[in-house]
């Protein structure tokens, strides 16, 4: 189990297609963990940066339409290079628009992973099949009680798309068609801060060229860090300004004998 | 006088439209005080994003041509639909086009607070007359002697746009049409730090929409909020990168006791 | 030797079309130094904001087609204006959009620094005689075994442009056909915050808006500048969250005596 070892050594170079709300914090987790982040959404420039790249995170949460032209143009790229790539598809459901670019990217550009939290996965189980919107009849929680419920609706998902899908949330589930992982790390207090999302996407990007022979426990690792990361910063964190901070300090100083002590993951047959 | 407390039971979905400089503060000021924000600049996505929000907070700081249709199609579809609306009319007066832009914004649009430096208030007030520019004959502070005259500008531009004039600085200044408070909270400091003005009005849209019987309170409660950041961080700050941190944590750990026993506001009639 | 000092008194207010990943940062170190920063990207907007300023930083990190625009139109009018104008070739030589925007940079406009790490001034250097791409023969470090060749190298560059050259890395190396200096400071963990060269790229357009006798040395200041606030964080950084946030606060806490008292310059003859 050398996941983050792994990371340091190769250290990734991710192009992000991301929001600009979380970018610096995406960035300086990527370089926490041992990555390296390019950040560049003009079509003109950002499919040729796949050149020099390992891996390409595309997050539509500050979308316009150029940088839409240039998530799909990148991504078709990334695709033809065998990059890993990962969408996390940031506000999904809440807008025709954004289901529609979102659609548009799953039916474009083959991802590795998918990230979102339990709403935005749901709407784009939906948006998938077309009908776009919330399903608002599944509680919108992943609890021990929907977790078959919520696994199976993923691994339809995962079927569909060729994608690992993590769902993030109070428990963490990640899924594909051969298995399904909860994590258990974090703290609450990490909703309160923006961009926890955001950062995990490329803690994943990362883990996943840095340990590409299973993708399941690749996203899970990275999904683990994340939550430890939030679980050590909390111990002396005054606020959430402190706690957003100590959240970079403790992915600086994360190894694999913490992530090995501290991950609280338990695995499911799917 | 349960400010926050409304905030935090009502948690306001705030759609900001707000330059990308101090965006990742201003979300993460409105989590810390309770609110939850959404940023979205893309006219095909962004009026959409009001059938979902609560409030809408305008700021032309980082401004674009696509950004500025974003902000005056949203600004009408929250005016349609009953949102909170606050306008953060960030550099005006330093240009021709950025004068247009908020006069155009202030032409069609209505807006509940109107929040800004007082250069900016100045420029505001000539702008929206047409005559573009600053006023270089006021002095650029509010001070105890120009008071009745900055007063008496803020309340007949409020009269104008029906906004309650929030003016920012040394002296904070808040009126109507019906009053006027003024507040003294905040430390010299916190000028040396980007964005405390933008994320001032973030949290004018929450305070409003969980405030909503008395506006002139609301805003002049969320300006003694961020005041209140800035003194108590201050104390223990080792410099002005702590001090922005110390902002994000105060704000998270304030509360309605801490507010009032605080609040340095005086009344003034209008 | 009053660098700072001359800063803080003349607070010079820098216009920055630079990417929206390390804005935030640049902007705070703008402010930490004692200058006032105005981020505006808008080809409506961004050459009239030249008018107040007396300084502008273009870093087209993550440019696109209208921020090109505006990086062109306002260099041209800070030219005009005798303005101050710095060069942060942010990704020289990772793709041909990219070259060729910064090829039209140098040609269009006039810049008293170009500051970029070893790689972007060398891909630069090929930029502007308009054969492209990173030249692999060279080592990508500036060590003392090829400092003469790199000061051979920035020579020319500086001759052809007419900036002062500054290479930031392990070793910095500021340059013009006078003479050169290596700066020794800063720290390895540096390299795993986003953003400091960004915000170097400010500091120097400070240091020459206030230094403007010698812009060798105003440059080298700068350079000094941000490596010793590096310095200073590291020794109670708990990891590079906190070793960002310092770095702000040791900036605001610079003055010249620890300027002088810290600084690790040579001088090299050219």
């Amino acid at each position: 189990m050398e996941y983050i070892k792994n990371i340091r050594e190769k250290c990734p170079l991710i192009h992000f297609i991301t929001n600009y709300v979380t970018v610096n914090d995406v960035a300086n987790a990527a370089l926490a963990i041992g990555a390296s982040p390019i950040m560049t959404d003009e079509v003109l420039d950002a499919p040729d940066m796949q050149n020099i790249c390992n891996a390409l995170v595309i997050n539509p949460g500050t979308l316009n339409q150029n940088t839409v032209k240039a998530m799909i143009e990148s991504g078709k790229r990334a695709n033809k290079l065998n990059h890993v790539v990962v969408l996390d598809p940031c506000g999904a459901g809440a807008t025709p628009y954004r289901n529609e670019v979102i659609n548009d990217l799953i039916e474009n550009v083959k991802f590795d992973c998918i990230k979102g939290n339990i709403s935005e996965i749901k709407a784009l189980a939906n948006v998938s099949s077309k009908t776009k919107g919330v399903d608002a009849d599944v509680s919108d929680n992943v609890t021990r009680e929907n977790l078959q419920e919520v696994i199976k609706m993923a691994k339809q998902l995962s079927i569909k798309t060729g994608a690992v899908i993590a769902i993030t949330g109070p428990i963490d589930l990640i899924v594909d068609e051969t298995g399904a992982y909860t994590t258990d790390n974090g703290c609450r207090e990490m909703r309160a801060i923006t961009g926890t999302g955001c950062m995990t996407a490329g803690l994943i990007a990362a883990s996943l060229v840095a340990n590409p022979e299973n993708k399941l426990k690749a996203v899970t690792a990275a999904v683990v860090m994340i939550g430890l990361a939030g679980e050590f910063s909390k111990m002396y964190a005054k606020g959430t300004g402190t706690l957003h901070i100590g959240l970079i300090d403790e992915l600086s100083n994360l190894n694999d004998s913490k992530l090995e002590a501290g991950a609280k993951i338990e695995r499911f047959e799917v």
